[in-house]
């Protein structure tokens, strides 16, 4: 999953322009992106990754490239029976040197595929395990839940460890709160409730997470969004990681504490493929 | 100062090589940044810069670039009377999707020589004045003080204000701390002593802010970190804001408080300059 490769992309829809190093993404993480599944040529769940690029767009003043053209750039890179990982980056554009942004500035879209990634069936049939990151999530509520590109925190936390027994790290706020994974959002059950964390401080809100909190009926649980600590975690009946990539995971393991195998993330798999 | 140009630059000092949309500069952020003066052909308090450039890169567990291949890069962008602003970047390098840092990953420098910033002589004879910036910054004591490439907080606070008759837009934090410029740093005179913001939750801990910090025997002041809220700020006799290619600027406005002109900004350029 992890192997260098040489992408195939479109930038601004060309196959042999590129980046400048004058452009705002690489100069200042200027911009946001997006991850998701194609399978036979269709962006899966498009319509909530679009609008979820669109909604970070705007938080960030950006312009959202045209979804027509995105559409047609995926079209190009996988033919119809493409099955792969589809990254978008939409970025600020070409600046000068200085955080102001200059008048008529034009954002870049980068549209890349990459290789399907190949998660253990043991993820899936037995659950994983989590490490417990060290490092504090800062709070910052002008860019809390937006996937931009200002990402040191998740790799500076993705550095703590290296033994691959670990499938992702918890992040946790100075406070104490959980928050999310590095690469994934989290949900504890408790009772008959299942909550994930309050996002408007910290974090990335996902189309995942996003997806599983309208599951109320489906689960027959109160999925709902509520502040709980690492203490509370702790205490929680069952807890789960998502994302587009692999859907739903249950955490059998952090720290000393360990969870018996149950059968919430597989309904939710299920739900999430439905 | 702002006008788009294509600037000449090195990647790994070469003129044909160019950016992946798979660096994790542009994907993350992964990376450190520098700015200075060259003059003729040399680039001003290379020392203290290298520095600053090794210890950031140390911070973020990053190989920095062999100093040697940084100074060819700077002899090939600028002949021996060459004047301009050196710009020096220091990416993680290529990677794949996710994350971690693959094994074997080799930074990326890029060296780009952009045009000589040209001041208002207004800003030396007069002073300036500091826009107010809403936007209150993180604390991450894991990245603060480091010149990272994930600078989306300073963006967008630069978004803030269109005016320009502010120079530079003041940053607090959530406490109401005052911690710096967008582009600055900033000192603040009370009687015979000399603050500058603690920078070691939020910030970016410049060189030239540095080289302040060790004059004072030469400015009969007691020069030294000290937090102050911008309350305290109001009440400052003296305010100067500082960067490597402006020198110091008295601030003479911020919202209601205005400062009579003073000699302490002109004190702190000779220093600098000699």
């Amino acid at each position: 999953m992890q192997t260098k490769t040489h992408p195939e992309y479109l930038f601004n829809g060309s196959h042999d322009a590129g980046l400048s190093v004058l452009d705002r993404a690489f100069a200042y993480g200027d911009g946001v992106f997006r991850t998701l599944l194609v399978r036979h040529g269709i962006p899966v769940n498009w319509d909530l990754h679009h609008a979820k690029l669109r909604d970070d767009c705007e938080c960030l003043k950006l312009d959202c490239p045209d979804e027509a053209l995105i559409l047609e750039d995926i079209k190009c890179l996988f033919n119809s029976d493409g099955f792969g990982v589809l990254k978008i980056v939409v970025s600020r554009g070409e600046g000068a040197r200085g955080y102001a942004v200059p008048a008529n500035i034009k954002p870049n879209r980068v549209v890349i595929r990459l290789p399907q990634p190949t998660y253990s069936a043991v993820n899936v049939d037995e659950g994983v395990k989590l490490f417990l990151c060290s490092i504090r999530l800062s709070k910052q509520p002008v860019l809390a839940g937006i996937k931009h590109l200002n990402r040191l925190e998740n790799v500076m936390a993705r550095m703590e460890w290296s033994d691959p027994d670990f499938i992702d790290g918890l992040l946790l706020d100075e406070n104490g709160f959980v928050i999310e994974g590095t690469m994934s959002n989290v949900f504890a059950r408790f009772g008959d409730k299942l909550l994930t964390p309050d996002l408007s401080q910290s974090g990335v809100a996902g189309v995942t997470r996003a997806r599983i909190l309208k599951m109320s009926d489906a689960l027959d649980l109160d999925v709902k969004v509520q502040a709980f600590t690492l203490d509370q975690l702790f205490e929680a009946d069952e807890v789960i990681i998502c994302n587009t990539l692999f859907g739903a995971w249950q955490v059998r393991a952090l720290s000393n504490r360990s969870w018996n195998k149950q059968m919430l993330a597989s309904k939710i798999r299920t739900l999430l493929e439905g």
